[in-house]
């Protein structure tokens, strides 16, 4: 038996060109992309043109091979017309505009962008999920241009869901059901409610450890689940409106319209609620999961109780579960389960995106 | 609330070019993937410049739109020099040569085809297992040349398996352990067992549901898992060789050379070892799973015992499950689940291959 030699980079495709980035967002995702496009040494030629947060812009030099943020503050102020004339001046289908903002402001600009044979990538769910027109006319003006827009991270983050799903839909395959768990932040919720932690305290844990929102509504709104599954349903060819979902809140009606610090105060009033439901559930050896699913063209997004043994009732820590029914999967469907947030796997998972544009 | 639209087919980027499909092998997998490709009705444009089976040729005309078998019997004799050579008469990197027969023969032109930029894409494990320096010198070869060398299919058949580990791999993750279930037939197998048939009755019935080789030994050597685990750890970047895989057999020492119908004869008389065996791992709570695992560059590949509860334990009909362990995906693996044989699906990654080139 030989030794086993050392591991080595794997071999992609060379290069023809090189893929021009601009990246808008210089949060936790803008920031790690800019440090794994630093470190690629791949098969591609990645350049990245340069960064903007909402007030400030920095171009590179032409020579910079590692990007820095530290110039962004004494760059100059932000101008989308000039940005996006700018980047329209390079080659055709050559550049790449990053979203990694969360802006309405900056996801109203793919258009403009893709009809100027500018690839767009993000990991924003803004611009798919407006209305069904605006989703059509995304699509249809990338395919008119020649030019990508790419989503991956919207669902699961680096998870591989969209790109498996729109596979199976170009190969000929039909896609029947969907369904699981698409939030971290609520696998991690019904875990600390099973370890025997009340509700408000394992909503204030996710708030200080990062995994919700500062004002954990946005979470429990089940708003981030919804738009989701809406995004998922339309690549599946379903035309559909958010105001067509059934979506179950787990806000108390009475601190819907209370400030963040009153909810966080006041959530502890219905924890024998939740401990409750808890109970019930465990009692048929189930738990609460906080899921959703696509079937019969309808979506439906809320607590749902599931046998404790089951995949679902296994999950743990931020991880996601989505279940993918079609033709040719039905009796066994796709399952893909993993972490679906995090800075580093957003930012792959975006990064992914980048790569595959030829 | 407006009513739901119909389904309809999303939108790809439009196709600059003819891809121009050459598919070697008539079996079910190429009979299946040349339907598929005839009511292929995506954003690509795709023509089959001819199809041959170990013997007959047929080139397609131009104007052909659905791609039949009937005049294969009567093209002329296989000539590889001839229809290689009209392949790369083609515009370069417009061809792409599917190899779905399984032989070695074909396998031996890859390297060929991409010297003359033609793009390969193949479920056949054949190429990837052969020394590291094949292996290498394939991947090497596309890459200088241009061309993809894709083989998505080599494990799980149409489960996103290598797609997502290369795309973890090429933007800078390291990937540090993989296991699982890569064998539909190995599950049918020990479910069978599990719902209490004998391990004789429970091979018959695979081979008559043609879930297991006509000769079951093919597939009770545990050769087409650790085969799979070799390309996965080639792909992941680890130098190693078929025989530095520690591999554990099911076959009988008594039966290893005997003819096909006697060995099928003789398999009752291990009944009650593997009953034993079963029902051993029950007391624990445990089922027996044929899996493998990459850990440490090291791949050991064999019956496994594992909780009934867990993922692996609770798998049936021919699923397949990958876990992967890499930097970003540890505490929370990446899992990925499904059925990792039958022609439709196959067919289909083949296809996926195939579109993803561009």
């Amino acid at each position: 038996m030989t030794q086993l030699k050392a591991y080595k980079q794997p071999v992609t495709r060379k290069a023809v060109k090189v893929k021009k980035l601009f990246i808008a967002g210089v949060g936790a995702v803008g920031d790690t992309l800019l440090k794994q496009v630093s470190r690629y040494n791949g098969g591609q030629n990645l350049r990245v043109l340069g960064v903007c947060n909402t007030r400030h812009v920095h171009w590179y030099d032409h020579s910079q091979k590692e990007y820095l943020l530290n110039d962004l503050l004494r760059g100059p102020s932000i101008d989308w017309e000039d940005i996006i004339s700018k980047l329209a001046s390079y080659e055709e289908k050559s550049v790449i505009f990053v979203d990694t903002t969360g802006s309405q402001e900056v996801a109203s600009l793919y258009l403009k962008l893709l009809k100027n044979k500018i690839h767009v990538v993000t990991p924003s769910k803004l611009a798919n999920t407006q209305s069904q027109e605006i989703f059509d006319l995304l699509h249809y003006t990338a395919a008119e241009n020649g030019v990508d827009f790419l989503y991956e991270t919207n669902v699961g983050a680096g998870l591989p869901i969209i790109y498996p799903i729109k596979n199976l839909i170009f190969t000929g395959d039909k896609i029947l059901e969907l369904s699981g768990v698409v939030s971290g932040t609520m696998t991690f919720l019904f875990s600390e409610l099973e370890k025997g932690n009340s509700f408000s305290e394992a909503v204030i844990k996710a708030r200080a450890l990062g995994y919700a929102e500062p004002d954990p509504r946005d979470d429990l709104s089940g708003e981030d689940v919804a738009r989701k599954f809406l995004i998922l349903a339309r690549i599946c060819g379903l035309q559909i409106e958010r105001n067509q979902l059934e979506v179950e809140s787990l806000i108390p009606k009475e601190l819907q319209e209370v400030d963040s610090a009153t909810f966080l105060e006041k959530l502890h009033r219905f924890d024998s609620y939740w401990m409750d439901k808890l109970l019930q559930a465990n009692q048929k050896g189930e738990t609460l999961r906080y899921s959703g699913s696509l079937k019969n063209g309808k979506i439906k997004v809320g607590i749902e109780s599931v046998p404790k043994a089951s995949a679902l009732g296994q999950l743990s820590g931020t991880n996601n579960l989505i279940c993918i029914k079609s033709r040719r999967y039905y009796d066994q469907p796709l399952i893909i389960q993993g972490p679906g947030a995090g800075k580093e796997v957003t930012a792959a998972g975006v990064l992914a995106d980048i790569l595959t544009i030829p």
